[in-house]
């Protein structure tokens, strides 16, 4: 038999079965059926399959035995053991305990030892939570798809850009920002201007809501086409399922590509990277499928192997308006489509993803490109079913005057976009993006339908979890 | 011939050899030896490598060609040209131009006209600078070393978590946090409670200065190893080369590994990124080696190598205090060491990297393990020649006793850190980690020795650039 100095990773046993090994978990299940013992553990780097210990008490002498178990090992307790891996029935490894003993013992009132707990309970001990079999496989998957995300985009000839998240712009010119400073709280200063001036960075200053911006002058002319990935921020006062202060966000840049191009990109993007974790989390999303959103897999798989529907927005509100739906928002052209509208149409009228595209320009953003019909932007939406949207997507306006005009439309300070214009100054070309919200993408693969269960510590209104 | 339809990226050029191909970038130089001219131009997917537009003008008619490239193309203009691409002498392939025309143009007042600018100068067009061979090298070197570090870690068992950037709690206890408040500027709040208590979350916050404590929370009893890669901040009042307000930060956490264990596992990591950037960058390399930092490739092939030095600190302040150096500040046992002193060992006495091990307890931070002699922590940091400490690194101390007589030592509110502390109640075990700041480790693989100069948009005191 051969024998393995190193602890054992959970990942890789099936290499190891037929060696002498040492193992480190936490214990997740524990049964006694005389004069055998069965303990499950777990050591974090698989999510759901565990490991089993399994003790023939008569191998060791009573009181050692005593000593070393007490009366049982609590759920929680981390214990370490030596033995023999042998692969038993059912696929499943096991360890023939020779060597045992408690590393950290698990006292009564650890919070996890019922087997059933409520969501909104585990969002009270978030630091805890992810020791349960749902959060490790949520959290399993989100760690997958990241990394998905960075395959895709750097296998594809894109650059990685890390945006700064202090800025002293507003891109989407919503002014949900939050402040950053280190002025203390309560200050008797004349003005705002003497406050910002005598502050840290001497201007007043904030956390992103997008990289959008930096990631177009990195793009332009520079690195031809790149992505930022990292947390953006907004300070909305509202407390849904969908909204968290703090969310981790994707934005690729690409040079020399129009709305339809890009609108390729994103479906294969969004392809790519589900079919990354079918392939990678074949077990967490088995998981997810039986217990907590039936048919997941069904439509994960649907979703990689059809075409999504390209529709335009006045054709979509057409077909809204003439459906039997009630809604409880009205549906006219200019309206800005409300949740229940875009789930309509990727539920009921499409069943599959759907771009939305060629929005009004009155309810977009003044980057976006005018379309010739002076009425509309070349920009869309990816909407999902059970999410609705979750890509936003834009071939960038490249006229200087344009670009301009739509700013003065909007009231913004032109002159502190001095530097974002002479993208447009300089060498101005043809260029589309998108933004990805990676916690959406999170709760539609996995099914959870509460954001702040697909976050570590969420952060939302009137709440650091 | 084969026609291509999509735009050749520059990265796949030698795919397309002997194809019509089209393709866009910006003009980089231009020269007109009559009847040809030629045009080196970049679309952003290479850094260095541009792609030759050899045109014939006796092809076009007089006047067509005045109008498609007026007197000449000024660098920075965009363009669009199609044309069979060959491969020419040099082993460098170029277009022969059958049609162009220009996207974008770039009028006179382009700051990057010059051939030669300073670094200081290319600092106040942050927005521009990435068009310069100089920073294109930098930050492909960049995207590129921060895939790697994805790479090494998703192939290596860790799950990336995504710790939240706005906190409650302050990690080092150094005090240097922003604030983060949708409170107006100026307010009138009695007390700093009803300030906070009004303010967006319900309580206090700030940016998070490392992701740690969180890393240990997820690791610990959930997903085993992990690792964190996002921006912290430092509010410090500093104004060096060195320092930055924000920075990208990667902190891996790891169960079941000793001081001894995460040391090795951090000189296999720096190995692997440097290891892949020298097989995935060499042109941008090379260029380093000849423009920034003579002798730059041997350094980085000489750390690949080589077997880091492991020194104790106290062994360390004898080796300085016995050498015949004049440091500018003192040293002695319980001393901080400087940088000065950090270089020293680094560069004169090892020649190689050296973990500097065993720090005296007084001037390391309250999660760290105590060492047996009372006097120690198992604390390590990662030294290297030219800049000094790269990687911070420890076991971490598990016993709760022990750890909360640490943070009652340094007057610390041991109640906000209840969740923290769960963490050594609840199946409490051995795990170390460490902390690599990603722009500093930028600096040491390009030779750029000013850290503004590898962020986009540095962020420092006094300054948004």
């Amino acid at each position: 038999m051969q024998h393995t100095d190193i602890v054992l990773l959970f990942s890789d046993s099936e290499k190891y079965v037929g060696t002498a090994v040492k193992v480190c978990g936490w214990v997740r299940t524990s049964a006694e059926v005389k004069p055998m013992t069965f303990i499950q553990i777990n050591d974090g780097t698989t999510s759901l399959k565990n490991l089993q210990l399994t003790i023939d008490q008569t191998r060791f002498d009573d009181e050692e035995y005593k000593l070393r178990i007490k009366p049982a090992l609590p759920v929680g307790t981390a214990v370490y053991a030596e033995g023999e891996l042998v692969a038993s029935e059912r696929n499943v490894v096991e360890l023939l305990v020779s060597e045992i003993r408690v590393l950290g013992e698990c006292p009564g009132d650890y919070p996890l030892q019922k087997k059933k707990t409520s969501m909104e309970f585990l969002r009270t001990i978030p630091h805890l939570r992810l020791r349960t079999n749902t959060f490790k496989a949520v959290f399993t998957v989100r760690a997958r798809l990241s990394y998905a995300i960075h395959k895709y985009f750097n296998e594809n000839g894109y650059k990685y850009v890390q945006a700064p998240i202090i800025t002293n712009s507003d891109c989407e010119g919503a002014g949900e920002m939050f402040r950053v400073t280190t002025q203390p709280w309560a200050t008797d200063y004349k003005t705002e201007e003497e406050y910002n001036s005598e502050d840290y960075f001497g201007c007043k200053a904030g956390l992103a809501v997008s990289c959008q911006l930096e990631g177009e002058m990195a793009a332009l002319g520079g690195l031809g086409r790149i992505y930022t990935f990292g947390p953006s921020f907004r300070a909305e006062h509202s407390n849904t399922a969908r909204h968290v202060a703090e969310f981790w966000h994707v934005e690729p840049e690409v040079c020399f590509v129009d709305l339809d191009e890009i609108i390729e990109i994103g479906e294969d993007f969004i392809k790519f990277i589900i079919r990354d974790i079918l392939e990678s989390c074949k077990e967490e999303l088995a998981f997810f499928d039986r217990f907590v959103e039936k048919g997941l897999l069904d439509k994960l798989n649907h979703v990689v192997n059809s075409e999504f529907a390209k529709v335009d927005y006045t054709e979509a509100v057409e077909i809204l308006q003439k459906s039997r739906q009630k809604f409880e928002y009205p549906v006219y052209w200019g309206a800005d489509l409300q949740s229940e509208h875009e789930r309509y149409l990727t539920e009921e009228v499409y069943k599959r993803p759907v771009f939305l595209k060629n929005y009004p320009k009155e309810i977009k953003a003044f980057y976006m490109k005018q379309n010739p019909d002076g009425k509309t932007v070349a920009a869309t939406d990816l909407l999902v079913p059970g999410i609705g949207e979750i890509i936003g997507c834009s071939e960038r306006e490249t006229d200087l005057e344009k670009l301009q005009q739509a700013m003065r439309d909007r009231n913004m300070p032109i002159e502190e976009y001095t530097r974002y214009l002479d993208t447009r100054r300089f060498g101005s070309v043809q260029h589309s993006g998108f933004g990805l919200g990676l916690d959406r993408m999170v709760m539609y693969v996995t099914g959870m339908t509460n954001i702040r269960d697909v976050l570590q510590f969420p952060r939302t209104y009137e709440h650091i979890y």
